[in-house]
This record gives C-alpha cells, structure tokens and sequence, in this order.
C-alpha cells in the first residue's frame, strides 16, 4: 500500500500530535525498531515519541533510516533519563505487557485503552503507553508507574509481538476511533454511476427478447421460473449504467451472429 | 511481549489454519518479510500461507530466520504459478489495495471483512487475503479477481504499510471476533482477593480514629466533610484484603511514632 507525501505526513503527525496518545519505549535497543515505530505512529496519525535510555547514542542514523518518510518523529523525539521524568507530565499512563501475576492492576485491551485515552483527551488530559525493551520487556518498577496493563489478545501460544506491531495495534485503535471510513462502500469510477431499475429491466427484457427468438425458452412453462432466475443472478451483480450498455451490446452482438 | 512454545504455537497455527482467511502474497520479493508475515499469522492463530511467484527460491532461508518460532507456516507454505492457481478452491477473495479509481467494486475495512468472512466461514466457506509485492502492491488484474477490495483505514497523509503489518491488521481483525478477553479486567495475584466493604469501612475507622487522637479534626465542624473526602479518595483505590491489612499496619506504624 504505497501514497506517502512528507509534508503533508508531517503536519498530520504534527496535528495527531495534539492530543493523541505519547509512545514512550523505555530501553529501546535497535534503531531499526525505533524507526518502524515511529512508521507505525505515523500510519496512525500520532507524533509524540518519547525515548527513556536508549542503548545507542541518539539521534541513531539507523532509526531515521527505518524511519523513512516518518524521521519527522524521530527528529522531534524527546530522550529522558528516567521512565518517571518521561511521564511526568501525563494524565494516565498504559503499560504494555503480558497479564502480571503478581500485582493488582486493571488490564485492558488495545480497544478499550483507546477508549479510555480518547475520553481522557476530550477532557484535555493526555495519555502514554509504555513499551519496554525488545524481547525483555517493562521491568515491574515500570509497571508499577502505570495506571492499567495493556495487553493484546492474541494467540496464547505464540504472543511474542514485535515493538513496531505492538506500536501500531495501540496506534491503529486509537486511530478507527476517529475515523469514519464506512464498513462497506460501493467504489465506482467517476464518470458512471449505478444503474437505475429502469436501466436494469431495459437489459433484461432486451436479454429476454433475444432468448425467446432465438427459441432458449422452447419448454414454454419453464419460461417464468428461467426469467426469474436470470434476472435474479444478474440483479445481484449490482451493474452500473455503464456496464448495463456493455451488456446490452454484448447482447445484441451474441445475437447478430445467430442471425447472420 | 515475550511468550512463545513452539510446539504449542504450530498446533495453534494447524488448528486456526482450519477455516481462518489464507494469507496469499503475491510475487513477494524479501524472504525476511515473508517471515515476519508468518510471525503475524501465527500471532492471530493463522496457518495457511500461499505463495504466487516469489522472486527467490523457495524454500528460502531468510524466510524462515525471520519467521523464528512462526517457521512451520513457512515450511507449510504452497507456492503457485499464478494468482488464479492460488485462490482456486476459495470461496471469497479480497485484494488488499488503496481504493480503486477505475473499477466498481465493494470497499471494505479490515472489520468488516473479518466479519464477513467469518460468516462464510460458519457455512463451511473459506476465503483468501490477496497482498500484493513490496512497495508495488497488487496488479489491476489480481484485483479484478477478488471480490472486494479491502483497504486499511489510515491517516490519509502516510497510508504505507509493510507487507507483515498488512497481514497484521487483517489477522488481528480475524483474532478478535473468535476472541473473548474482557475489554476490562482486574487482575489479582492469587493469594488475595477484592477487599470487602467491612475490611475497608475497618481501615477507615482506624484511620479516622488515629487521626481524631492526633489532632487531625481540630476545626470539628470541618470533621464530616474531610472523613468524606478522605473515604472517597481511598474506595477509590480498590483495596485487596491484603492492601487493607497492609494500610492497617502504616496507620499504626505512623501512630506508634507519634505516640512514643
């Protein structure tokens, strides 16, 4: 899926920026992941990235090249020392990290922190979601900071998510919360339109017309049940008025040969 | 999230390989991508992948490194000739596309077309996930083959998704329905419980007591209002019986000091 415009994927970044919720990934160990992060967020129409010790020194050319087309964020990334100091300035914070067996703690799915993320920001009270570092995780110091435990439902034997993937399941929630694509639209091309009833029956009784002449209905009790049929599998093909000529002129074409 | 058994995860991958959407690339080119795209199938309890011309051998060795603890997708991956071979014995295609300008076609969510394939899945009817090459995506012929065209809804200015993140989203998708982790859920280690409201109305009596012997209430006409206050904040919190206990002890700890 390609359409990438740096501007314009900045600005957006910019105002996603605004009140959506703060990626803060404490420990993060390779560029790489750092920048398909900062991808997923962008995808996501978020902006804030937040660093707690990074291994490597940053800015990390590796991140700004995994990045491409989102360095916006990691330029305008902000490194801390401490998870406490990243997330000083939040109203909630989100912990991602398996169900904890030795603490007392809401966990929530991806859904449901977006959710309670976006209440929280039409309250003007921003959010963060703590991811800990690659294959390690968030220390339970870390957990404690948190006000819920985000988990992903997913296939209990293999859970093991990536950071960029963890990044865009919170990112990719909050996101269909704004959003207002319909579930199913009818895509068309701009110079035609559906077919009208009228358009519709003018193919069929032209299709019917040829059938009887050309002696398709020769059981002449059968005929009703065979209309009913045909016009029955093409309503179903939802024609444009466009394709309602096609096939009027594949009629005709069908039929001239007969006739020649 | 760490997390993975591999024998545990390919019974889960054959078990939802059963009737969960096949993932179809098409003429994919990096094996380490098609590994990751395994990994994300394997997270979302999916096991039948199928390959169209990919650009290197196959079976390929950066394919299955990439898909660690997902490589027995791999192993158990086909490989086709053409798009047509590949989704021969389906029931419904969707071409994972950016909207189409110049064809009539439905447009679905990643929702919406979990959804609807989980309905024909119900009647024993199995569909396929068509995604196109790196970068390039599908052509306009493998997207007339499908029946709709599904299309992730994503910020407008930087909708470029890689393949695994692609394959990610639809899964997750699929995950979900057959999914029935609560959206919210409190978690409790297991030697405690919820604390009782006799527990709780027991440590705020303590408390209020030992406030009243310090000389907290001085202004006794303000006693009511900041018992209220003080209660509000603590239920609040969600005691267990063992935090309760717990509180019990600082009350007394911090009173004893005084008292000495």
């Amino acid at each position: 899926m390609a359409g990438t415009d740096r501007t314009r994927a900045e600005a957006a970044a910019a105002a996603g920026g605004g009140m959506g919720p703060v990626i803060i990934l404490v420990e993060p160990q390779l560029g790489e992941n750092i920048g398909m992060a900062a991808r997923a967020m962008l995808n996501c129409g978020l902006g804030a990235l937040r660093l707690v010790r990074p291994r490597d020194d940053w800015p990390n050319r590796h991140a700004i090249a995994a990045a491409s087309g989102a360095d916006g964020i990691i330029h305008a990334a902000q490194v801390f020392e401490t998870t406490e100091a990243a997330i000083a300035d939040l109203k909630a914070v989100y912990a991602t990290t398996a169900r904890p067996r030795d603490m007392t703690t809401d966990v929530v799915t991806p859904g449901a922190a977006a959710r309670r993320m976006k209440d929280d920001a039409a309250s003007g009270l921003r959010s963060g979601v703590l991811f800990g570092k690659e294959a390690k995780g968030l220390t339970n110091d870390d957990v404690a900071l948190a006000d819920a435990v985000l988990t992903v439902p997913l296939n209990p034997a293999f859970t093991s998510l990536n950071l960029a993937q963890a990044v865009f399941t919170i990112g990719y929630e909050w996101y269909q919360l704004e959003d207002d694509t319909p579930a199913v639209e009818q895509a068309i091309p701009k110079e035609t339109r559906p077919a009208n009833k009228d358009e519709l029956l003018g193919l069929f009784e032209h299709l019917e017309r040829e059938l009887d002449d050309s002696g398709f209905f020769h059981v002449r009790e059968k005929k009703p049940i065979m209309v009913r049929n045909i016009r029955n599998v093409l309503q179903r093909a939802r024609f444009t008025e466009q394709e309602v000529r096609t096939f009027r002129g594949i009629v005709t074409s069908l039929s001239q040969k007969r006739k020649r």
